[in-house]
């Protein structure tokens, strides 16, 4: 029995209110339409991004909706739609002429990359390699999908391909993960190797990668330089390995839980600084410790406070300082404009800048290879019916990621 | 009649209190100590952070001063301590050991880049090649010299070369050229072709030399980029003009002086914009003009709220923008985070980011070769005893810079 282009009604974790437990629900999951992918996910990771939004202090959060965002599983049905087919090939003007704007489900091979069976990475990050930021080959910020994604639904129609007793259920991030089944856009999709383990790559849909690119792709840290990391979460932690990688000669962590040093140690971390326990400004602990200022620092945290002090512990003249976390809606930054005159220079990143489709199947063969860490960072392992205490983990200090098994 | 080693006495306009007119005094110059050399100052023109200065609102103002920056004239004596001497030479320890740290006058050639007869500009910017800063290869702030060029006094012994019947007067950005003679540090002093006309590349002292820089240097614009300018002064009118050798497709200037759009167009501005004509923030007008926003943006006129505008109107993933004014002091720049975390890239240029002694030559070698333009801002010609005048004139909306006869 196929269940091509029917509705699956499968288990997920609702998200009906904000601060409300999530409740596991049988939601029905539409088959997907022009575009589209519907994805079996078999483990998803839990990621601060999740618990912001269902704090409720997220203005953008829209409920009831499904959560999660660091995920691995399988393509059970693709659809793409024949306009797209027609820029593929190049040919086929009758094709679009005929079918109009219809759709057709299980395009056959080399019309795109990815199909029914093939494992993947589900990313909030699209990259559909078309549109001017993607052509740009200045970052990674697709926008092709984003007007939709960013309102909880999906571009063909405009509409949720979730549904509990007829009711839509919002998307979240343009993946949705805490569900046995969810429907993303085909731009969104990475496709890795299938011998991949799902319940550890899982997390190179977020924090690690993040990570790891903030410091590869967006400081572009070289050998020899002094790197200080804000917050030693799963983030943090990935920029210091990421430092470690880079050939850092200092890696100096900040965080206010001392305990979090041991682990820290494991992933680079040559220095620890506890601001708590100095009374000058933690961004003068550091110029003093450092004689004269750091060459880069990240601030993993979403503290707009840490991201004036990850500035202005910058060495003069050249130190660069990269936003990673996610602050509070309608919080600022701010600093002396002297601080840049200077010479510091303040960026950010998104997905450590990383090229979703292109980029995430390299960092798992690089997992697989065994150049970067992904288990050490799994502190949990739970099922999705347990997701309401994962997400009481999550603020514990001794927790960097906690992975669910999604499937039955 | 030799003065080497000499008090020499000679006009010069000081600025005895915040806010009140400058006075031409006749001033006390002592010969240059070690490392210094005195220079004979033939023309200066005025910049706004003399202004600034002088009007009291700079916190680290120093009263009595002598102000100015931007000039050019002739070595008359130079003084380099042995130690120097040694370290240049690689050789010579009995030098040392014989003459301890005793200084030596109108050291021979090949002992140093400079000496008596040389033509020179001045740089508020030192280059000692020696520091960490010099050495980075990242950054032109060279730290030499700013222990003591910050507080108004020479590096040797912390005292001021200048006096009025016996009262010293403070130095200004190591520089106090509004004076027929002055002393600077030896690593400040940037030798230029004899050929060069010193009434009109004094101006490459600063204002010019920063906005080409800000281009050039620290934003490195890329041929086809839209390029945003905020404030058409002489800084701004230099950004067009760099921008435009980069090969900028689309230059626009934004100010709330209409007037300035012809001057402008002749610097390479393609597009005028008057925030006073919008009722949108300037920042949304130009990304509604630009598909997004633009490329490259540069804050020309020191005002926070506007280096804010200059982020936000840069393109989504790629935007850089760049603070080249100075704001006033205890001001503060801020934006939302996620302003930087979806790629836009906050930094700024102090002199445009060039090595001052190694690059003014070659800026002055541009001009010579008819690249660059200087002759196009100057708009006004006084004497120093008309200083007063001058600076009346800086802030009319018509001036971009006025030179000063600073010889009898
Ligand atoms: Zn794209
Ligand atoms: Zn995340
Ligand atoms: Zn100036
Ligand atoms: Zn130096």
């Amino acid at each position: 029995m196929t269940t091509q282009g029917q509705v699956i009604t499968c288990k997920a974790a609702v998200a009906w209110e904000p601060n409300k437990p999530l409740v596991i629900e049988d939601v029905q999951v539409a088959p997907p339409q022009a575009g589209e992918v519907r994805i079996k996910i078999l483990f998803t990771a839990l990621c601060h991004t999740d618990a912001y939004t269902w704090s409720g202090k997220d203005p953008e959060g829209l409920f009831p909706c499904i959560l999660g965002h660091e995920a691995a599983g399988y393509i059970v049905h693709s659809v793409f739609c024949l306009w797209h087919l027609y820029t593929l090939t190049g040919e086929c003007w009758f094709i679009y002429l005929f079918f109009g704007r219809r759709i057709v489900e299980s395009v056959g091979e080399g019309v795109t990359e990815v199909q029914p069976g093939d494992h993947v990475i589900p990313c909030y990050q699209a990259e559909c390699r078309e549109c001017k930021f993607c052509k740009s080959g200045k970052t990674n910020l697709c926008g092709k999908v984003r007007t939709a994604t960013g309102v909880g639904v999906m571009m063909n129609d405009r509409k949720s391909r979730f549904a509990v007793n007829g009711k839509p259920i919002y998307h979240f991030m343009g993946t949705s993960t805490f569900s046995q089944y969810t429907v993303v856009h085909d731009v969104s999709v990475a496709k890795i190797d299938t011998k991949a383990p799902l319940d550890k790559v899982c997390l190179l849909g977020c924090g690690v990668s993040t990570g790891l690119g903030a410091v590869w792709n967006t400081a572009k840290v070289e050998p020899g330089s002094i790197v200080a990391v804000f917050g030693l979460g799963t983030v943090g932690l990935a920029v210091a390995e990421g430092a470690k990688a880079a050939g850092a000669s200092r890696i100096i962590g900040i965080d206010i839980d001392s305990k979090k040093l041991d682990t820290a140690k494991n992933f680079g971390v040559t220095e620890f600084v506890n601001p708590k326990d100095h009374d000058k400004p933690i961004q003068q602990v550091l110029v003093d410790l450092t004689d004269g200022g750091v060459d880069y620092s990240f601030e993993c945290i979403g503290n707009v406070s840490v991201m004036r002090a990850a500035l202005e512990c910058c060495h003069k003249g050249w130190g660069t300082s990269v936003i990673v976390g996610v602050a509070a809606s309608g919080q600022e930054i701010s600093t002396r404009p002297f601080q840049l005159v200077t010479g510091r220079v303040w960026k950010g990143t998104a997905f450590g800048g990383f090229k979703s489709r292109t980029q995430v199947p390299w960092l798992v063969e690089k997992y697989m290879k065994k150049e970067i860490k992904v288990d050490e960072y799994i502190t949990h392992n739970l099922t999705l019916g347990e997701i309401n205490e994962a997400f009481d983990l999550l603020h514990e200090g001794g927790c960097l990621r906690c992975v669910l098994k999604v499937d039955d």
